[in-house]
């Protein structure tokens, strides 16, 4: 397919401003070519699109989810952790089928597309069902077979994870990505850690593993290890491999330089973070450091959203407040948070997250008619600081629209509600807190 | 003017809790009932209305802002405070007339109607002309002349606040409620505060005042008078009247005993207190004492939004993070603050802020057919927690629709944006930061 986007205001990535009045154009899955003011003459077969009162930004990249989570939306909020995982999430994750983890991530991938998301990751169970319903879905995925190595005495999640990667790294005319992902240092002690070694020398996908989330698992760490939880994974060999860190909420100063001298990148979660009252990562510190990080929703049993707008406005506040220095955590660097530095942190190809030309065409457009675009005194703070969700009205992934006009393209959004209200059925009715 | 709403799901206001299916009937100004299941019939003089597929709610209650600055949204952020103000911020608000804070007022307005506000709080200059706009718009507000006693050695803003809340008090039908408004503590001395206080006792409206924004302030009040912002207040007679704290962020354990022992109220600015710096205030703590919160925005300059949905889901994340304590602010507690609580804070009517037989009938609706309200495991946690601004559909003040699908009835969008870009050509450029 051929796009020819007119009258539009584009966030450009080679100069990272603003171009008030432009235009882009797609050929097949690329960005052709995007430039200011009219653009060149095209032929009849670049569908024109107008961008008036339109914002064309790159599309979202979530760095750390599980998607089919969104089953359990709501179903239990506002308790200690503990309880929370043990006596609600647990159980009912119990009862997920493969069919029930599909419409979970259809359900997932349809808020994330609404809200301007591209790419996601993903750590959960029946994978293949995920990978086949991100290519139905025409989004690009990061994706891994959950693994707690607690429970695999017989390896018999990494071989499914060997296999995985083998039937679809590069599936989706190059849409998916696979992983290798031992959910933490907690469920996959040392000794299961060299199987996962082992196998990361066969393959070479990147790792992603929970780290630090709470300071429990750091307490508990130290008190089995005599180590922090990242200086487990150090110790282990982990470091050698490409890592995606989720969390990193509780570090040392040691451990930071360890993320830092390792290259391990951060998928940073704050309002998961928030809501589960793990606390708040120093990324700052992190990025001082020069450390990768990009920005995660968690699984929407823990947010309870799948909405990177949300978790833009988030970081951009969050650390100003907790430091005391409202210079922290610019517009800017938030925004790359949740784009061009999300597709390094996933190892991405270059260019994914950025509108520069000869980078994949994966994109969104927001509304910018609204009275919280006004004055135009600065688009970029507008869109980080102003716009919410709503505003996103069109979203492409390598060409293809997902989205055009606030419409769903590629995923059948009635029946997945419906069949989302027959899946809850099953589950135990827990009983709801202050109501 | 009637209406019935039919087939909808509503927060009962009584049991706190959502009616799946049920209706609600307002006469004038009033809601006249609710109730579950089909409504009893109603003649034709009552205009029906289809809920389906919607959520009926309270209209939120704004505690805290300065609804004019909107014409500075996005003009400077991620400064230091003090450069912010010095140099950015208050050069800016020096050229703006009483025709701009009309405008800049109208598109506030315009915004919280958007995002659901029926009930908002200013403090700014030309209040007059603020609260002509108010009225014209059919919104409720409570109003007060900013005053700087620093600049007032004659005490003219004093007389202007007494001839404004003489004309204004209850006028819009009661929709207009006035306020004495001196700034802060730092920018009202103590010598000041005597004549303010002269003020309120001839004139029975509550205060409304900066406390303890920033921990500079806290510092200052200290050196100078070896008090903190809050005990000199007190030592000053002020908390003898009915007074609504804004911020609050820094405050001693002996700070919020006098709170508590006052009955003074707080209008709690998280998002605000992050972008600024300012830091977090300490509401778990604040209404373990009984503390009457309610939730703002503060300025669009300083947020940059005017948007509750925004600072709902955050006071419901930021002080479990904060805290470590996954339990801290609830979402029934968090809905409370952007409702009830808020009307409490504001010392407004009994039943404002809830759907209640007899209650003002300020309420909004927003469309749940979306993928963030599925599954149905919890309404409330999907209003607090998975919700934005954009669900908004439909919001009534005393019974008048300001906003029907979308639709702004009572306030000329196109008009409002167009006078906006004419008024802030004659700001000086701002060296725009990272772009």
């Amino acid at each position: 397919m051929k796009w020819l986007i007119e009258d539009v205001a584009y966030l450009d990535g080679v100069h990272n401003t603003f171009v008030e009045r432009g235009y882009m154009v797609v050929k097949d899955a690329i960005i052709e070519d995007l430039g200011a003011g009219d653009s060149p003459s095209y032929d009849e077969s670049y569908k024109r699109i107008s961008g008036k009162n339109r914002l064309l930004l790159p599309g979202f990249i979530n760095t750390h989810g599980h998607a089919a989570m969104s089953l359990l939306r709501g179903y239990a909020d506002d308790l200690p952790l503990h309880e929370w995982l043990n006596d609600v999430i647990w159980p009912a994750e119990e009862l997920l089928t493969a069919d029930d983890i599909e419409i979970g991530t259809q359900l997932a991938m349809l808020e994330m597309i609404e809200t301007g998301t591209t790419t996601f990751t993903d750590m959960y169970a029946s994978m293949d069902r995920v990978a086949e319903a991100v290519i139905a879905s025409g989004m690009r995925a990061v994706l891994g077979r959950g693994i707690i190595g607690l429970d695999d005495p017989s390896l018999d999640k990494l071989k499914e994870t060997e296999a995985f990667i083998r039937t679809y790294e590069g599936a989706g005319d190059g849409r998916i990505k696979t992983t290798i992902a031992p959910h933490a240092p907690y469920t996959c002690p040392p000794d299961y850690l060299t199987h996962v070694i082992n196998l990361a020398e066969k393959v070479s996908v990147p790792l992603q593993i929970h780290i630090a989330e709470t300071s429990k698992e750091v307490a508990d760490s130290l008190s089995m290890y005599n180590a922090t939880p990242v200086e487990s994974l150090y110790t282990s060999g982990l470091f050698q491999f490409k890592v995606i860190g989720a969390h990193c909420v509780h570090l040392t100063d040691h451990d930071m330089d360890l993320l830092a001298q390792h290259d391990v990148h951060v998928a940073h979660n704050p309002g998961s973070n928030l809501k589960l009252g793990s606390g708040i990562a120093p990324l700052t510190k992190l990025l001082q450091r020069g450390i990768v990080v990009g920005l995660g929703t968690d699984g929407a049993a823990s947010n309870n959203k799948l909405d990177l707008y949300e978790e833009l406005r988030l970081v951009a506040l969050l650390h100003k407040g907790v430091e005391q220095d409202a210079t922290a955590i610019d517009a800017f660097t938030a925004l790359r948070l949740a784009t061009s530095e999300g597709a390094k942190a996933l190892f991405l190809e270059s260019g994914l997250g950025t509108l520069t030309k000869g980078a994949p065409a994966d994109f969104q457009m927001i509304d910018s008619s609204g009275p919280r675009y006004y004055p135009r005194h600065n688009l970029l703070s507008h869109v980080v600081y102003s716009s919410h969700a709503g505003d996103v009205t069109d979203v492409f992934v390598a060409g293809k629209p997902l989205m055009r006009n606030r419409e769903f393209l590629t995923i059948d959004q009635e029946k997945v509600c419906y069949e989302v209200g027959r899946i809850v059925q099953k589950f135990p009715r827990y009983q709801r807190v202050n109501v």
